[in-house]
């Protein structure tokens, strides 16, 4: 359920409402905190209605028919723009996230980065933390990743996001990075999420391999209903009995997705196919559909790469995808 | 293995290298009858090299490394054009073919035939003959639903395409329809596939809906080492844990097709998705990831279908899809 | 919808209300000819009624809540049991057929049907009519192959199941073997299901690789429902992202198939697993849950088959299979 | 790659070579610290010949040709016999491990536990800490579950189970339960599965709902290779197509896991196939095919249940499944 206000509804009378509802023991949660001041609350309508009523500031008590909530376009209509740095995703430009799988030197960052900057990216990726599946594969080089990441945004002034894979590692990188991505093997780590709900850090939310789109639609009610409205969806394909490409890309999930659900929707094509020469019709295809960006793993030599290198795309080929796509940008009406 | 010729060799030079291999018992099928003559066959290199040694027609013995061998773009390197009626699928022009999913009367039909090609639609589908999860369910009219496609068809002179469910049918079928469709659970009946194999009809094949792209392009080679070459790969969605959607629509599968095959690429988002609402953007998708084609359920009352309704686009939406797919039709350096 | 006649009334009693039923366009089969006379038919419940209302030999007329209908538990509570030649399969003894994926040759088939007897085996499998992901693989030695199967089968004094492709061949097939086999890329094959439905010879029908538990007895309702009640089912393993084994095999289905419907329910470990090694354990376990019998693939020289010989016992193997299993059958209070 | 030692060989000498590997830069583990000294060692294999070459205490340097090495049965062909209090897990005795899913309430949990331990259940298992898909779920007790737990676990003399979801509660959760399980959202969290590798506790990780046994068998590598050799593999079901049951329980792995690793396998068939009436059957199909145990939900009143109430037992129908289970106990030639 959630409460709307009226406009001009001042913060101080909403927060009593809110504790009007949490001294009754309501689970009730604040998100939108400027134009749309609304109230998630979790109980029997009649009770709340009862406890609210005719309260002057109130437009209307809405039941959500969905499980989830929050994340609901039925809750708020209007699209959720999200600010990484200047970056802003949800709104017309469709956002360019690129950059290696995991940080292994300064130097390969460095290239990586200004070759993605140059072909006209808005944001660098890279992880530093690594969820890896074998103890023996490279895990990645920790806080050093992470400090090294945070040097190479400030120098080119790009904002960045990186994945974090534990409640406790939350702090520090919310200290280092623009965004914190979660991965697919986290989505239904609820510990973290809902730690991540309590910072404003806007949180890039990968599907899980196997989630169906209501538990990721309900992963990112974790997140909100702790408090931070700031969640980007990200499809990255789903396991199927297709050997042929790494995962299954959903792409039908984006505008699923946008309908139902005010979140910012953006594509994941590299990990979504794991074949590097399927990134680029796959990114034109994501902006077709309704995607408000893309995640694209690049990498200097990508045959050297210490992780996922079959699906990353060198600097020249990265910057095909930007003039590629482009024209499609343009046919969805957007800007890049 | 595939035996490519000089150019200007006539067709009885390859027909006596035909009889040659087929009188060594080896298994070998003539594609592409008119520029490029090709041989397919099976058997070892070393032999049929010793065989064919020298023959001055030959440009080249070919090995090639997948498990097809005929639909493989390795074989063939230019694209397949197959011509539906006057309606080439394969070349610059996206071609788009709509219709209900079952024939239900004839004016149900017509209504919706006319709707049809005044957006703009190339060709029209309809099923006369069902293949039904029931016993209980709506079967289709039969050769009398076939007969009435017929006649829509001559007077709004549109190719279409139907599907055959049977190797029996598929005289009758050849007879009345310009392309014949295999559905998805028929994609694996061989039987079937050899019968295509032997009319020169175009054969508009749908994937299994558990068929990985390989199982789909070795369901094309039943029907081209039969003889006929005019083949149309349809990709449908397929199944998997997501219960939002009927079926996860594989558009990775669209690019992986056209690279690794020469064959005509469609895709028919109203099975891939089940749901009207995300048939125009997955449309869009499929034309941005190089489909040569849609395939698009229409019905007059989508509420009253006898079949899969809740799919089914109303002539508006139709007419509202031939409108926004342009842009992207453009965007892909094509035509409508 | 199940009319069911009180004890006592003459099958020309239900003759005739099945004529009064199909004179008023119903639809309605008559179903196990011998002790329970049951009539199914489709259509409005209250008009259902009306027509038959009071007649003295009904004992009464119930509605089924599922789907499927005829193969319902509900429909019809006791056990079915199906007569394969001498053996019977759904009564208590657990039922074991073993022998070759494909015909080779005289010799293969009768070294290994002699083993398979030998070790204890009730019924021999082979295929003559093979239905192949490849149109290069072997094909099987069609008719030639059938009768030697019949030859076999003879001088062992055997009952065998082997596997019909086409509606086409179902004549042929039934004349010469003693049940009929619908293989796992046919269980959607409806024309080759109700020409099934047709003759009184036994079928064994394999599980869909994808298909759900509703949609198997679905494909059962379309034989049952054409005449034919003599339906075995055959669970085989389905199609899921886990690459280890060929296939996951459901066991699970074989209880809820059980619970569900009144047909025997048997177990394919080999194309199950596609490991023969797992082939041992998993026939326990299909045994410990509940199913009526065991279709096993042997074959006397395992790495030279021509077909799956990754998941074939050999003769020894398989007489350790009918060795060791035997404590499992008497532990769930059955015979072999 | 695994180094192995002769009999006799003095802790003091393995923890040398130990020491001279890890000196080297090499990532070396010690495993079964008692009978069967172990060392498990990544890196060159003719690096550490040579730097081990000749030692005398050395039985073997051998190589394992799987991703997984230490949960291999290669490096370690004896069975692994895991105490969990005064139960061994992987032994002759078939351990059955019942009780609720969620901790609710005092009465509950001793009213379940009482009744499972008359009936012959070996441990106790509840949720103190719940991942639940949705926020606004019961999300456990927290540590007054655990507490609580631990009181009836003492007053009943049980050992007892309970889900850790998160690294940070390892230790509390270490300090009061017997064993600590890993739930299948957490079968990828390899921050938890490192720590879980700190403790000395024994671990029952659960199979991720779409890993591939090589996936599991990692994330149980990654628990070893920190030192924790006490892991009991739990199969409790898969994400696949079909909708009948909430999973589909992968019988085949443990046969398969059994061959290939040294780890108690056991099998849950509660969450496995989501429905009560089907626990009895995969029951007695899971120790059929070679199953070390059963991890069973029962609560006193399933309907009433404030967490997967479809899938439990209540006492009555545990105390059936422990008798019904008794004679497949026997077939496989072990004890209950």
């Amino acid at each position: 359920m959630v409460i709307i206000f009226k406009a001009g509804t001042t913060s101080q009378i909403v927060a009593e409402i809110l504790e009007t509802l949490t001294s009754h023991n309501l689970s009730a949660f604040l998100i939108h905190d400027k134009t749309n001041m609304i109230i998630g609350v979790q109980g029997d309508h009649k009770i709340i209605s009862q406890l609210l009523n005719d309260h002057p500031a109130i437009e209307k008590i809405k039941s959500i028919s969905t499980s989830y909530q929050l994340v609901s376009r039925d809750a708020i209509p209007e699209n959720t723009k999200v600010s990484v740095g200047k970056v802003v995703v949800g709104d017309k430009k469709v956002i360019v996230i690129g950059g290696p799988c995991a940080i292994e030197s300064r130097e390969q960052l460095f290239e990586t980065a200004t070759a993605v900057k140059e072909a006209g990216a808005h944001g660098l990726r890279g992880g530093a933390f690594k969820s890896r599946t074998s103890p023996y594969y490279f895990q990645g080089l920790g806080v050093a990743g992470l400090k090294l990441l945070h040097e190479v945004s400030q120098a080119l002034d790009m904002p960045f996001v990186s994945e974090v894979i534990e409640a406790d590692d939350v702090a520090v990188m919310a200290r280092f990075a623009t965004a914190l991505q979660v991965g697919t093997r986290n989505m239904q780590n609820y510990r973290l999420l809902k730690e991540l709900g309590r910072v404003k850090k806007p949180v890039l939310l990968k599907r899980g391999m196997s989630a169906t789109i209501e538990e990721f639609l309900l992963a990112a009610e974790y997140i909100i209903s702790e408090g931070n409205p700031n969640v980007i969806l990200c499809e990255r394909g789903i396991r199927t009995f297709e050997p042929t490409t790494r995962n299954t890309l959903d792409l039908a999930a984006v505008p699923y997705l946008k309908m139902h659900s005010h979140l910012p929707v953006i594509v994941d094509p590299s990990h979504g196919t794991g074949m590097s020469e399927l990134v680029i019709p796959m990114s034109k295809a994501a902006i077709a559909c309704g995607a408000d960006g893309l995640l694209i793993e690049v990498h200097h030599h990508p045959k050297e790469a210490l992780s996922d290198g079959r699906q990353s795309l060198n600097p020249q080929q990265f910057a095909r995808l930007m003039n590629e796509i482009e024209p499609f940008v343009a046919a969805a009406g957007r800007e890049l």
